[in-house]
């Protein structure tokens, strides 16, 4: 019996020392590439864009997008929900938006998940967790009919999790600093995507709110303290869709929606080419876009 | 003008694309080495740890640590701040411990890092953030003696960090869930790191609170539905600390301890040695151990 | 100026010290009433039912229903909201029902509610209330078609207040607290009011949910540590609606359910009546309870 | 046996009938007073104060003090605790200083208090609430020794409140917002109360923390969005206590404080005495303050 004990005890910390053993290693690897690295990483950090993920073990965002530390600002939770009222959450997102300036939102649920599983289910799963997985109950509930459509449990999991991403994805626009910012000039794009761990790919979900103007009417803030010319030609341009003077920030929005169509239907074919094709093809893509916005600006 | 529009944009989206196409090279080098690889981890997760960090794009556990997917369990906010009546990261915690029975909870700080930069200044960073801060802002007026000394601010900073893990690792311990558990027969380790940026290295803190006895008794909780024979045991153990028959879960718990300090002291002297080198140590405390634990039994 | 700063100075010092001076008349008051009131008092609480209104200072639960101290339990926010992952709301239901073991649950709304106002606008009244306001937000967007058609702008704040207490009180039966007390035998009622504060009077609304019978199975729970043979007749209840042995404690509920119908109904005769009245006609409803319930026992 | 749940249910029923009867007689009493009442209480609501206390049905805040619907802006919750980063409180707040512009804002707790003397014992009393409660421990934590001098319970519990209220009174100074109202020139009091049950009286505290000059610096925030030379003024003034030119502001902040200090005074004496003598003393102090006034301003 002790022995047992003394085994286990043994196991448990081994698997703990050896993430420790795992980090010098990587110290090791790190500095024998660039000495410097760490001291460079020190001097701050110029995330590209915030991810807010599920707390699972198995879908850890840098490994699975290669990405190096330094490049994305990251939250996880059970089950990567936006609760707009969790102040946790809510601290990210500010953090992320207003001190690192970050352009893009990423709501990256995942399939075989455990919290998205137990939501579908009666069963409690203790107190705190019931409270929890009630804002899934909410996705499921509206949902229900296409998911128990499907036969197998693990593709019902797989549709409610992509269904909650995209809800996710509209909590995040439902956010006033999200909205602040956007009227502000300095727009975000909310993403949703699915990663597949039985595959290891990551589906990029096609959201039509990855720009608030679909967002609900009733969820749309307007602020004071936007400069009052920008807030006149909000009002403007709510009127009038055909706007004559769009302004630069709307300019940009409409770029940044084009080039998320074009640069999502290049990622599929670009799959297996390499980097330098990729930049060519982007350049080109580059070149229609300016068209467009100078056909766009002469026509006013 | 309008060039530096689409430039932006085009870098954005670039930034953002990247991601997309380093999950096609991750799924191909992970298949390449294993073609069942993701068939294997969606059969389901068996993390070792759950891992408390920041948000900081800096600090991403599994890189620093080489772990793979499906090894830790992971929360990450603003400074690694454990707010007792936080539901977001209580769930985090009741779902690592009643449902994925982890033994191990890392919190883990970081140097350089900018919520606990801000959290020594008096410049309010926007009314979610300086809410949040405020639980920083407790360790920092506990410890400000101490900080103040440092001339370096970067130095500060660290030691805030440092100090606000110690602090995290006690609400961990205030958590009923991480006391019942213990209670149960399941124990609960909960550690400090303190990475550090500027090397690349983890810092094991020293930590007396890793187990609860440590804990102010003021914190301490009873519960009822814990076997009758259990909770008498607990109740003469309190009495007497040489108690003659120590149940098996409190030489378990012991056995823990002991084997932290063993192993810690370890790690220092194991850091450029290789793996056998390791095990070999490690066996050698197992029998260390092991007459220590036959040393009580006999004993009793 | 300075006379005005004084003048302004003590003005606001006044309405502070009316409130301690108000106190001081309400002892005098209660004391010659009884001498031994506070004392009594003291001796413990026993609260009929636990109220959740607004915090809107025209909306004193007690003032408005006569009801004395010890007899309501209350908590107040902004528009009455019972949001699922909100801690603070969540121990007022734990502590309300399991230790205080009350058996009916109101959620108390109000017309002219500066809170919903709010949240029918596009107009952002700052960070914290923005985010908390979209629950608001959600059950204007369900229900915009009806409370547009309203023209006058209190209509539809009062419409639309309507429409949240129903909501709350579907918020409330979705806490796993509630639903676990109603399985182990303890039903709650959840009732919803509309305090109308242009004429004083109080609106019960004829909510179908007030027994979670209609709640919507994705949202019902079942638990594992109900006492087995419970467990078992629920199973056989929910399989077989006819069931021949409903318990005693299903027979409680439907008791509570036609109880409710009929003082419903009673209640808004007995309106200008007084208190020896209403005691008969109770009485009389009791009988034709009895025997209802007789019927349904020979039934079986 | 089914006679019983009869009675039983019919008795639930009662108490929860009786509330709504108790209003039919509230409504029939004040519109015999004034058939105008009401409608003059739709027109909205001008609080004088915002009271944060406890959900105890034993402690309701506008009886105890006489005060009128439309006089108090009210959240009541467990043991009346402010917790920074609970949004539920933190609206509340926001609510009544941004738009409902109150000065003063008063926490009470009160004897006898179930969630206070649950935080003295380490029996669990349920997740939800022992996470809550580690608020109230961690005052305990610190008064302990002082606390537990005393040898009767009702005390230590009624000790541990009056912590608590001093405690809780800080955690509003930490809110951005009743700072920020501070520096924008509009000053808000914050005012600490015990009610003891026992007596029905209400203890003012003698808290220095009433403004937040006494606060640890550390807690202390700067705003950039406040006027310029406002926030000149606020450096020159930390930089030299005796300001030769303390701003409008500074000297409001000073009379609130010193009419504080002496209307406290005066309602200890005035306790027995009617409004009339009330007033004649208030004006002393007017005069008085106003030569204090005179003084400091004729010594610039």
């Amino acid at each position: 019996m002790q022995n047992q004990i003394v085994h286990e005890s043994i196991s448990e910390m081994k698997k703990y020392a050896k993430a420790l053993q795992g980090n010098r290693n990587y110290v090791a690897k790190k500095t024998a590439e660039d000495p410097e690295y760490f001291r460079k990483l020190a001097q701050g950090q110029n995330p590209k864009y915030l991810l807010i993920g599920c707390s699972d073990s198995r879908a850890p965002p840098n490994e699975i997008t290669e990405t190096d530390p330094g490049e994305i600002f990251i939250h996880r939770n059970i089950a990567n929900v936006v609760v707009p009222t969790d102040l946790n959450i809510n601290c990210v997102i500010q953090y992320a938006i207003e001190h690192l300036k970050v352009h893009n939102i990423v709501i990256m649920g995942h399939t075989f998940c455990g919290g998205v599983k137990a939501a579908m289910k009666q069963d409690s799963v203790g107190g705190l967790l019931d409270l929890w997985l009630n804002h899934l109950k909410l996705v499921y509930e509206k949902h229900q009919d296409l998911i128990n459509q499907l036969d197998d449990e693990d593709d019902r999991v797989a549709c409610l999790a992509h269904m909650n991403v995209r809800e996710q994805v509209l909590n995040v626009w439902k956010n006033p600093i999200v909205q602040k910012s956007w009227q502000d000039g300095h727009p975000v794009m909310v993403h949703g995507w699915l990663f597949r761990v039985e595959t290891g790919f990551i589906e990029e979900l096609e959201i039509e709110e990855s720009i608030p103007n679909n967002l609900s009417k009733v969820f749309q803030l307007k602020f004071k303290n936007v400069q009052p010319q920008k807030q006149k030609q909000l009002v403007e341009e709510k009127e009038d869709d055909r706007a004559k003077s769009p302004s630069i920030r709307k300019r940009f929005q409409r770029m940044q929606s084009r080039l998320e169509t074009e640069i999502r239907r290049l990622t599929i074919t670009l799959q297996d080419t390499n980097q330098d094709v990729e930049k060519e093809v982007v350049d080109q893509v580059s070149e229609v876009l300016q068209k467009d916005l100078n056909f766009k600006t002469e026509d006013n």
